[in-house]
């Protein structure tokens, strides 16, 4: 039962993604939680904030602890976070005396964002893979077919001549350069305890927050929890690739419409007439793109995160967020396809 | 797995809604297509197109069939709908001479967008009955606390005291109109064959419809497949409903910040501070009216859908509108306990 | 200097609509702000509630009255509307005794929002007459072509034969339609003093407000002036009048395209071909359709309207449904021209 | 007559700004738009494509023209862009056999987008400075009032004590970020003729363009027409700059409301309450956050730019980019004033 085309039985066989889905999981976050909640430990112990042995215990619990979710799932109707119920559960857990130095000085806000930035930044390593390996795509057809001729258009009418190469830059170049801005993105910590300041830290706050991150192989920077450009920023750099990709999918189905320049293989089946051949594909990142522009609108309307943390603006990331990583997950996906089915471009 | 929070492990105790997400899942899709097919065959037995006795066959079939989901998946993922493989696999079920009749006139889309209306038709009754309760709830705390005195705020600053039951007419007097306007709205059969002339039924097609619209208790209408209104009517609607919702919502948020005036239970607990309660509820509802108002771009965005059918802009609907029906039926949800957990509101 | 292609010194030539924008003028505003003026002072003044002599010379001083507009400019700056500075002008210019009787017992919303009333049904009034004109032209088309064929197409590809006649339909349907809910829509008058209740009215509020209503022919309602569901419910009207319109303009651009099955009139020029023949018409009204389904959404934000008045919001619609409207005005215009342009369409 | 609320007569005292506005003016656009015939003509010249008797008398007809508005409005409604009537008065003003050389090579779209970029460029400076200003000013308030306690607030919660420091760090820190980022943007020049080959230019299209990107203090880029990335990327900003303004605001809004922990000059005057003092930039703020997230998604959806060039997707940017910078600029506006109201934040 899901309200997701990206999770549904069926649905996911065109829209769905399992490598990225596993991302999104609540297994996933969990595992990212626990390891920042052990790799805090390791900090606060280190800088002597807790016990060393408090730390210990603390990490080997989260190594082998398992969330009762049906609990974590009450609680988090009740509380509008996981995490109270989360930190209960692996404190029973831990149990004894480390048990009260578990999540010691951090506040919900800082296991979420940490564990998306966790998962965001293997996300965009495997998105970064994808965008090289659609740019190699075009790339082989430009060797095959870029000396071809292709009418050119401009404002829907046909235009002048120009190579197929022509066409086949202005669908590349831009990925190139999605390409290159993922592989320098980085990936923050979000740590600022209660209300941001790391009140409990006292002066070791700087040092257990860069020892944090370290550990966790993301940036070290000050809180970020109410100032969501982070977030903002990838959002943006999402739809780029969506918006990029669908421009290059309406261009595909215009050139399907118009028959002659393209042979596309692998076209989809219709219930009423056994003869066409519907390029779904393209149609489909067409409608990636046109999606990710209007999850966006509502990202940035996030921005506005009144006081030290909002409750309505976080919760409507993740409302958006994870839905614009599946559509850009299954435009990369279905692009690489694409570019493999094209059996011909242009003309001689 | 899922990058819907609606169907999240943990997640869904705060966004989700078992009752509304039953009409969203793929089995009740399924059902919902499947009585088409049954209907569409009887109407068709009816008026004579296809011989009565395959009528009968493909409506008992229709009854014991299930479905090979993995097959309807991969086949999705070619054609872009599910139709065509789950009418093969009808076919198969439905043997021998009858089972040419199958979907006999039809196309995917009339399928698709008919059980749709039919699953929006259950939902919107289920939406009517719980705006009325919390139209009830709201009379309730007139009732109870409408003489009290409140501070009125015009411009987010103090304006001049009002009556509570002043503020509660403003949260209740959309909702009344949104439960009339729901209790009025229509559900259209969708049925045009492949290009939307129902090129097939010849001078029968008109009766055919009327008789497929009433036995599926939809209203009978032309085909609207490439006319989108109906699916975006709907969509402002619920987004006026969380809309409204959410201004309720962030008055109450408000009241809580501000306290005094209000006297709330059931509160959210913070894994940082022992002392708060979060207006987590009320929250949430703001989150969801910003939701909808975004998704609704997504959904306009969608009338553009060029000629007799359009790939891109109707896929769109399918990853938008169930998330937004999920947003409304979680904002009545939390709408309704919220005002149960109002314990007191003004003074005297 | 001018940020709006609405209003450009060369663009508007393409975007601009002067007999709608006339409506949209500080001018026309002022003047229906001073209707409201006056006619609050004659209902008042009928009702007993300020000395009929100081109604008449209100309504005196309103017919004679011209604004200091660099003034109002400045007070808009400070106070966030214009309201409290034009009562101030208008006060001084009323004189004597009467001045303190203006605007009594309203506040700026009031005014502002009445206003907008009063100047949408004009404008609503003139979108019916243009909807009813473009529905004409359909229908003269199909007289003239509609038995003509034109290959259908369904998920960009080519389909099966339809007659030009069921194309236009589903360009008609929708228009027609919309030009019925267009005919039934009410203005409600905004009427409710600081606070919403009319605090200073007393027992006479319902009457005065009914006066006052029917003076300026709109509908007596209560006060919406945190329920923005007229304001939301006209601009998804609005913006499903451009977004069928803008599916009938892709649909000739895509015709224009193909070439063969239509004959446009009046195509633009390029500034680097001499052959060209653009279908600027049409695409315009692809980009009209998806403004407004941007704007939408910012409506629909517009709704969490907080407390008994939002600043933010409020000023929200003003910076959004103006340019709805005209956006709306324009492609009712275009697709007028754009009818008369169609020479021939389908095939024998 | 205006449907725009930042050219409004009295409106634009609030959200207007007449530095800014300057640059999207008709006439900065013209003037820019013949900065680029001129520099491609002194390139071509230079490069020996076109005569340089030619280029000179180009330039100096470039410097005394003055367009006919009139005629290029009745222009633009026939072709959709102002630039093949524009250059056909120029070329009627250069006369003689340099006629035929202005705007060698180019299209339409060279010039628009070219002009767009240099002006953007001077603006992106102006705005940079601005924000400078706002760090400065909230530099200056934590130098007086950093120290101050403040009730933090999670959630819309008190949660614990903060510094005014801690909050003020929370505006300032990401406007640093914004300003870093609009010192290293680029602004690419725009030149690809007709359809982005430069198809008449030969093999000294990649040296003329890189003159032509010299003259014009522009980045020497291969075309970008249908790879709406530069803009997008822009839009983005923009809004992360509203957006965190907007929190800012909303910010402020609140602590006006809670009273006791701010002091603000210069609020804002109530058309029916005397006492009332609305915060009403920080209310414009919120506006300006919301009215940005809005367009950001129509600027996306505008990355379907199908083919060489769309009419479509491009005029849509037209309807949505000056928009966005009027709002930006009138938030970094009214948060400079803002800054400059606070007499007090926080207690002792």
């Amino acid at each position: 039962m899901t309200a997701s085309a990206f999770d549904h039985p069926f649905l996911s066989g065109l829209f769905g993604d399992d490598e990225i889905s596993a991302y999104l999981s609540a297994d996933a976050d969990i595992r990212a939680m626990l390891s920042f909640e052990a790799a805090l430990a390791k900090a606060e112990g280190a800088h002597g904030l807790i016990p060393q042995r408090a730390a210990s215990r603390i990490a080997e619990a989260c190594r082998g602890f398992t969330a009762d979710i049906a609990g974590l799932k009450v609680a988090t109707a009740a509380d509008g976070v996981v995490v109270p119920d989360l930190v209960t559960q692996l404190r029973r857990s831990v149990g004894g005396e480390a048990a009260q130095y578990v999540h010691f000085g951090a506040t919900s806000q800082d296991a979420i964002d940490t564990s998306l930035m966790i998962r965001l930044k293997a996300i965009v390593f495997l998105f970064s893979g994808r965008l090289d390996a659609i740019v190699r795509a075009l790339e082989a057809l430009d060797r095959q077919f870029g000396q071809n001729s292709l009418m050119g258009h401009t404002r829907m009418q046909a235009a002048i001549p120009i190579a197929v190469s022509d066409r086949l830059w202005s669908w590349r170049a831009p990925l190139e350069g999605y390409h290159g801005r993922l592989g320098v993105q980085t990936f923050p910590i979000q740590f600022g305890g209660a209300a941001g300041t790391l009140d409990r830290l006292g002066g070791k706050a700087a040092d257990i927050r860069a020892s944090l991150a370290q550990e966790l192989g993301l940036t070290d920077e000050p809180q970020w929890q109410n100032q969501r450009a982070p977030i903002a920023d990838l959002a943006n750099l999402f739809s780029l690739i969506t918006g990029s990709l669908g421009k290059m999918g309406q261009d595909i189905a215009l050139l399907a419409q118009a028959g002659g320049e393209i042979e596309l293989a692998g076209g989809g089946r219709s219930s009423a007439m056994v003869h066409k051949q519907n390029p779904v594909g393209a149609e489909t990142l067409v409608a990636f793109s046109r999606f990710n522009a209007a999850q966006l609108s509502a990202i940035h309307q996030a921005l506005v995160h009144e006081q030290e943390r909002s409750g309505a603006a976080w919760t409507l990331e993740w409302l958006v967020l994870p839905q614009m990583v599946m559509a850009t997950a299954g435009a990369l996906r279905l692009a690489r396809e694409l570019t493999g089915n094209i059996l011909r471009l242009g003309g001689s």
